[in-house]
């Protein structure tokens, strides 16, 4: 669903460049000269991957009875795959262009990127000579075992394309082990691999990537009703880590383009600088996958309800998140230029990343305002130390603390403080104990007790 | 290390049982038949493991100045690892039996088990004829990219066989882009692979599995020193998390023994029931790695001291720790099986996993007393809201209260918070808004305001 009209590369290239200078995201392998569709993320990076992970987590599993989490292996059983449909049947179409020896996906043409000829720049392929589409595999697999020889078959393992499959064949193990009735969950976060043909769009399309899932179980009856609720609810996440509604496409997928299996899907799609893209996918699945597990593997799965002595196999709603895009899309969100004009009419520039306080890789700044005065630096050693194990500090004492905000304000920490003169008695008894908060968005500043910080942060960075 | 006179193979097969009873463990792709070397966490698994590794980015990145995170891609570029030593060089010495045709590391015959007859068991393979050691390949390998076909070299990639790798090859780009002076570190969580030749000793050696590692960069002259001091932090580590000092062993690596390029090197093991095996290795790896990436990828990874306007290859020391082997360890460590007399002089066993209250899956379990009751109920639920954001809780109304206490006994929840006649001020005033909490530990009970509960927990599980 890419839409040309809400393009603006040149932002993109922006936020491609900041999360290089300041480490949220480097390409993987740089150093030898970079592994297409793969990234590595630098300290704020991954800090920012971790707040959306922990609070996806939360508010999924720590805070509902009703999802159980769990974590499992990468390299999956072949035999996995083959029942869920994946060996043979997990494909995107692809088609060579005769002309510049380019690979693309057939479906997503307007695209065209050249994979070959550096001469070829996006959009000049009208010249492009494309052959007719043929199945591609998108399984990365690998050879497992001391025995493993190149053409010992039972040797083959998968990288797992997707999470959901290693809740399945796990689901009868977690229920046996839980007393928990339906309708539950079950939610995993973890890496899943796929040879994309073109990996494009910077951390979206990545060949391994990052994934949010959660198989929620009910009866038949209550499939449609959940996949509305789960919805709402997923819709209600993004806002809360600062990925407004306004921003967001709901696609109703509609028959012919669903999974076969599927009664209904929702893409939620977000207005990225590079087009709209697909978010997440919240799908009702209906009983395929535990069915093709049943048959595939001899075993019963079906769930015995208590109540109604009634044995079948659940239906599934499967909330499906990207957590790679996820972050992506916050970063997009959160870059904002903001022109200034300061007291004497000189215009600048100020970047700010907007993050939600609960999403900032930096929760607080904390800033000596004289970097000689030792009794300002204690102090602020002291208030990092007690801050510290709830929250990410960074203290910073080097140049004009004018300087030092900006700095902040170009990774996204909301609050900075200052200890000065005024915070350590210097001009009286009045503001003794207190310091400068500054807030990242209006740049207000105001002053607060010592004591009181941590819960004030608290309230806040939650 | 493997130490017979330590082993209690009872113990292991209880503690197994329990792991899956209660789903803290399964094996991945059980369903069908198993994945040799891969196990899936079940919901209490991934709790604690999720408890562990938090932990570790707390008080090794969060809490520290001098410690940046990253978080890298697990596929990498196949000239990383050649420049690392790895392609060709990283292998363990295999032997073929002529007689049962299974496959054993050389290095580790005492603890031989058959692979292949199913007849063969442990112990039983005096008369097994095995072939001279040769080197067998550790490294998973893939093809990737839509121009792979089976014999493109350039499609090849590899499974990172540790995480350390990733961060030697951004170092640079984390230099670059953040402000900081050696000495420094760089650490990372994530998943490596390995082909072992025979995984074994339930998840303690398995092919895939999760490492926690720093490679901390500093002057040569400091690195021994602070391989020293990094051995001691661990160990404090260690004893936070509830493995105690007495259950490690340090040993200190004799030349020869040691990696070529490595001056210093200590192991860190911990008395499992299976063994004294090797939780952690501290390692000063002097200039090796950035070294040779710098000769292999031809360009300069000095760092410049501004002070002394000195340029060197900065070295680096490296606790590298086994995220698996390390709840392997504190699972181990928690399983107690106490023997109790009640009152009337009835024998009986209390199974409880013993765990630090910060790394329980658990935190608290919250009962009310009557299930009926529905006072109880909602203050039970009112209490629940109000912890949650801050800890994993688990409400249970089912059975006895003593039962549901031994329940949360065998998961290692610390403390269970009853709701009771006198909570809700049917025996007076009194007692009105206090609840029991019972300590797992010592069975004790206590009486507790509602009010305070939050916070009287929060400064026992943190």
């Amino acid at each position: 669903m890419a839409n040309k009209e809400h393009t603006d590369p040149v932002r993109m290239e922006k936020i491609v460049s900041l999360c290089k200078r300041r480490g949220f995201i480097f390409q993987a392998g740089e150093l030898y000269g970079g592994l297409n569709g793969c990234w590595d993320y630098g300290p704020l990076g991954a800090e920012l991957k971790r707040n959306l992970k922990d609070y996806w987590w939360r508010k999924t599993v720590q805070e509902r009875d009703d999802v159980l989490g769990m974590d499992g292996a990468i390299l999956t059983h072949q035999e996995v795959l083959k029942a869920s449909g994946h060996v043979g049947g997990f494909s995107d179409p692809m088609v060579d262009c005769k002309a510049c020896k380019g690979r693309f996906r057939a479906d997503n043409l307007e695209n065209l990127e050249c994979g070959q000829k550096p001469s070829c720049k996006p959009g000049e392929h009208k010249n492009c000579e494309l052959t007719e589409p043929r199945a591609f595999d998108l399984m990365l697999s690998t050879k497992l075992g001391a025995l493993a020889t190149d053409d010992d078959p039972k040797a083959l393992a998968y990288l797992r394309p997707e999470t959901a499959q290693s809740i399945f064949v796990q689901y009868k193990n977690i229920l046996d082990s839980n007393r928990i009735k339906l309708p539950f969950g079950i939610a995993q976060v973890g890496k899943s691999f796929r040879n994309e043909i073109n990996p494009r769009n910077y951390t979206f399309r990545s060949r391994e990537f990052e994934q949010m899932e959660i198989e929620y179980f009910c009866r038949p009856e209550d499939g449609l009703r959940l996949t509305d609720e789960w919805l709402e609810a997923r819709l209600k996440f993004y806002e809360e880590i600062g990925v407004p509604r306004e921003k967001l496409h709901i696609l109703d997928v509609p028959d012919g383009e669903r999974a076969f299996y599927s009664k209904k899907t929702y893409d939620i799609e977000y207005e990225f600088p590079f087009g709209i893209q697909e978010l997440e996918g919240v799908a009702y699945r209906t009983d395929y996958d535990l069915s093709v597990h049943q048959k595939g593997s001899g075993r019963p799965l079906e769930y015995f309800d208590e109540e109604t002595k009634e044995r079948f196999i659940p239906h599934v709603v499967e909330p499906s998140a990207g957590c790679d895009r996820t972050v992506l899309a916050m970063i997009c969100e959160a870059f904002d230029e903001e022109e200034l004009t300061d007291e004497k009419g000189k215009k600048d520039v100020r970047t700010v990343m907007r993050f939600m306080p609960r999403m900032a890789p930096i929760k607080v700044g904390i800033f000596p305002l004289l970097k000689k005065n030792e009794e300002q630096v204690r102090l602020c050693r002291e208030i990092q130390k007690t801050l510290q194990p709830w929250m990410t500090v960074f203290y910073d004492d080097g140049g004009a603390v004018g300087r030092r905000y900006r700095r902040q304000d170009e990774v996204g920490t909301p609050f900075c403080i200052t200890v000065d003169f005024d915070t350590i008695g210097e001009n009286g008894p009045e503001l003794q104990g207190t310091v400068t908060v500054r807030h990242r968005d209006s740049m207000e500043q105001e002053r607060l007790p010592i004591d009181g910080l941590l819960a004030w942060l608290l309230d806040r960075i939650r």
